[in-house]
C-alpha cells in the first residue's frame, strides 16, 4: 500500500499507531476529504474485508492524478491499524486514537492473548511511524467502501448499501476459575467446573438473544479450556463474548443480564468469574448527508441502492466523531464474512469504486473535468 | 526408575511400548507376583498418580531383597507407558498392549492431538524397547498401590481402600462442522455456529447425568475452537466427552443419549457432527480373593479399610485379564487429583506401602523370614 501510494506521487505519512494516508495533491495541507479503511483480518479471514475500501481509494487517487482531475480540496487514502482487533483489542483501534477516543500510549501497550505488545510489534515490523497523530486537522468527511459482509444486499437484489450507521457493539472475556479434578474419581455434585461454566455461559447467550429479539446478536467466538485434557475436569477457562445491538438500551440490557447469568453460574457451581471489557461502542449514527450522497450519486450511475445499519463495526464509526462520515457497501456472496470463502463479484467492487469516486469528486470538489 | 532398578540388581527390560519392569531374583523366569503402576501424568497434575505405585512397588523389592527374603516366585516391578492417555489415547495403553488388548503396530501409530506419533516419541527417548510384550507369560498375580483420587476413603476416615473394580469408561472426540461467519452481520438464525454446538454438548452432558443418576460421570475437559477468534462464528470445534459407569448397561444409554442429542444438534444448527471413539472399556470387578487378600492384610497390619470401586482407570483392570488382580487404595486429600495439589498424607503412604508389601509376601510364598 505505501509503495503504491509512493508511486502515485502522494505525500505517504505514517503515525505512531501504524496508520497510513497518503494525500493528494502532496502539499494540500487543508482538511481533506479521507476514504479508506483497513487491511488487517482476521486469521483465516477473507480479501475483501478492508483491503476492498484502501484499494479502491487507491483506484480513486490513480484516476484524479492521471486524469488531471484538480478539486479544492485535498484527497486522502488511509489504511488504519488494527481494525479487527482480534490480536490487540480493541477493534477499530488505529481509528479510535486518530480521532482521539484512546491514547497513543494506551494503545501501544495493548497486549494480545498470545503475549505480543502491539508497540513492539508495529516496531518490528517497521510501522512505528514518525508522524503525530495524523487527523489533528479533522477530515472534511470521511466515505468508506466496504463489503456488507451479511446477506441482506444479496437478499434484496440491489448493488450498493448507503450505510445508515453501525450498531453496538461490547466485547467482554470471561474468565473461570474452578479447580482441576479427576474426570473418573470427582463425584458431579463435588466438581467445580470451569469447562462446564464456560459452555453454560457460551449456550446463555442464544437465549439472551431469544429474549431481546433479532436486533441482538451474540457470540462466543474464544473458549479456552486448562489443562484442557480429556480426563481432566478444567481448572479455569478463558472465553470471549461479543454482544452487538443497534439499540443501546438493549445493547446495555444484554450485559446486564449476561452478568447476572454469571453471578448465577459463580454462585451454583462454587467458581469465581471475572469480566475484562474488551471494547465498548455505542450504536453510531452517520451524517444523513452523506448518506444521501450515496443514494443520489448511486443513481446517477443507474445503480440501484437500499439503506441498511451495519452489523459490523467500521473505522468510519470512529471518523464520525470528528467528521460528517459515511459508507458505501457492496454485497457479499452467501453473506460469508471472516471466512476465506468471502467473495463480492467484480461487477460489485467496480460499481462500489465508481460510487466511491462520484462521492469524493462531489465532496472534494472537483474543479475539472 | 530404570537406575533405581538397576542398582538394586533386578534384570530390567524394556519392551517395545516402552513398559519397564524389575524382577527378582534376577534369573527367575516363572510367572511373578507383579506389582506397580504408571510414571506419566496429565499436564498440570500431581505427584502421587501412578508415581506411588512404581516407588512403593521398587522399596517392597528393596525391602525384600535388603532383608535376603526369599520367595517362592519371582517378583516384579512395572512401570507402564502412557497410562494416562491424555496425550495418546487410549488411557492404560501400555497395560493394554501388554495383555495383547491392542496390536502393538496399532499403539505405536497412535497421533497426539499436537500431531506426535507414539512409535516415534518412544525413539525419540529412547523408550523403544527391544524385549517383545513383557506379559508374554501371565503374572502369578498384579497388585498396584494407588492413591485415591476421589474423596471417599477421607470423608469416611479410613486409610486403606481395597478396591473391588473399576467402572467403565467411554472416550469420544466429537468434531463439529459448521460455517465461520461475521458476529456482527450474521443474523443469529442463519449461522452455522459449531461454538453453539460444542457449548451444547457440553452442557448437555450434566442433562445425561441427571436422567442417569448418580453412577453416571461425564466430563467435556477439552474444547477447541477454530479460528477462536472474539469477533468470528467458530467454524469449526473439536471436544472431547469422557463417559464412565460402573454399570456397563448404563454407560451404553449415556453413549447412546449422547449421539441423540448430537445427531438433534447437527440437524437444528445445520452442522455436521462426527465422532471418533478414544477409548471404550467395559467395568472390570477384580478377583475376589485378591480384595479379601487387602482387607486381610490391613486388619493384620491394624489399619482400618473399607472396599470401594475405583472411579478412574488404572492398569490393575488391564493386568485383571490376565491374571488375579487387585488394589490398595489410599486417601487423597480433598479428593483432589488430576492437579498439582493433589496429596496423601506420609502415613497413608507408609501405610499402603506396609499393605503392598504384605500382599505380595503372601502372594510369592515369602520362605524367610
Amino acid at each position: 500500500v505505501v509503495s503504491w501510494l509512493r508511486d502515485l506521487g502522494t505525500r505517504v505519512e505514517v503515525d505512531r499507531v501504524g496508520n497510513i494516508t497518503g494525500t493528494w495533491p502532496p502539499d494540500g495541507f487543508e482538511p481533506a476529504v479521507l476514504v479508506g479503511s483497513h487491511i488487517d483480518s482476521v486469521r483465516a479471514g477473507g480479501r475483501y474485508d478492508g483491503a476492498l475500501g484502501v484499494l479502491a481509494g487507491i483506484e480513486v487517487l490513480e484516476t484524479l492524478i492521471s486524469g488531471g482531475v484538480e478539486t479544492a480540496r485535498p484527497v486522502a487514502v488511509a489504511s488504519f491499524t488494527d481494525e479487527e482487533g482480534s490480536r490487540f483489542p480493541p477493534d477499530m483501534l488505529g481509528s479510535l486514537v486518530a480521532v482521539g477516543g484512546m491514547s497513543l500510549e494506551e494503545a501501544l501497550d495493548v497486549t494480545a492473548p498470545d503475549g505480543a505488545v502491539l508497540g513492539d510489534e508495529l516496531a518490528r515490523i517497521g510501522y512505528s511511524g514518525a508522524s503525530p497523530c495524523l487527523l489533528a486537522v479533522a477530515p472534511a468527511a470521511y466515505i468508506e467502501l466496504h463489503v456488507e459482509q451479511g446477506p441482506r444486499l444479496e437478499h434484496a437484489g440491489v448493488p450498493i448499501g448507503a450505510v445508515t450507521g453501525v450498531q453496538g457493539i461490547s466485547w467482554a472475556e470471561i474468565t473461570v476459575s474452578g479447580q482441576a479434578n479427576h474426570a473418573g474419581t470427582t463425584p458431579m455434585d463435588l466438581r467445580r467446573d470451569a469447562g462446564h461454566v464456560a459452555a453454560s455461559i457460551a449456550t446463555y447467550v442464544r437465549t439472551l438473544c431469544d429474549r431481546l429479539g433479532p436486533s441482538q446478536l451474540a457470540t462466543v467466538g474464544r473458549i479456552e479450556l486448562a489443562p484442557n485434557l480429556v480426563n481432566v475436569v478444567a481448572g479455569s477457562a478463558v472465553l470471549t463474548v461479543d454482544l452487538r445491538n443497534t439499540d443501546d438500551d438493549a445493547l446495555a440490557e444484554a450485559e446486564r443480564l449476561l452478568a447476572v447469568r454469571c453471578a448465577e453460574l459463580a454462585a451454583d457451581e462454587h467458581v469465581t468469574i471475572t469480566t475484562r471489557t474488551l471494547a465498548r461502542y455505542a450504536p453510531v449514527e452517520f451524517d444523513p448527508e452523506a448518506v444521501a450522497l450515496v443514494e443520489a450519486v448511486s443513481a446517477g450511475l443507474g445503480l440501484a441502492s437500499m439503506r441498511l445499519p451495519s452489523g459490523a463495526g467500521h473505522d468510519a464509526q470512529m471518523l464520525a466523531r470528528v467528521c460528517p462520515a459515511g459508507m458505501i457497501f457492496v454485497p457479499s456472496a452467501g453473506g460469508i464474512s471472516h471466512n476465506p470463502a468471502e467473495h463480492t463479484d467484480d461487477e460489485y467492487l467496480e460499481a462500489g469504486a465508481n460510487v466511491l469516486l462520484r462521492c469524493v469528486l462531489h465532496l472534494a470538489g472537483a474543479v475539472t473535468p
